[in-house]
């Protein structure tokens, strides 16, 4: 069966994030105001073969923690849809 | 109020994605079986101050249209926690 799994990945929290800065800037010069801070970060979708959910989501796990997400200074989130 | 709205970037379906076939290369050579697809996007957390959840969604939307996504290669969801 195949699962879709999603994988967040995102800057660290106490890290800055150049590129969600950039960006921000970019929304105040466009004129949209009430915006106070933005950070970006990766959306992986996985199609997963596998026996059940949880097979399914302990794959993409290993697969976030060696490839996907870089744990010095990204965090990530799994699920499973 | 502060609302934290997430926006969820990612390539169109009928567009290859060659950031997701070289990582799903990466994980078969990783020993990763069992993985059948990957997709990458953006995932973009905002911080909008507003009065409501509709207007905080609207402000959302208006940014993703106008500089978060590319609607020539790319799609978009807006959720607001």
């Amino acid at each position: 069966m195949i699962f879709s799994v999603q994988v967040k990945v995102m800057p660290l929290k106490d890290l800055l994030d150049p590129q969600g800065k950039a960006v921000m800037g970019g929304l105040q010069n466009l004129g949209l105001s009430g915006i106070a801070d933005v950070r970006i970060g990766k959306h992986i979708d996985l199609q997963v073969e596998a026996g059940s959910r949880e097979e399914a989501m302990a794959t993409a796990e290993e697969a976030a923690k060696k490839l996907l997400a870089n744990p010095v200074m990204e965090t990530f989130e799994v699920s499973v849809m």
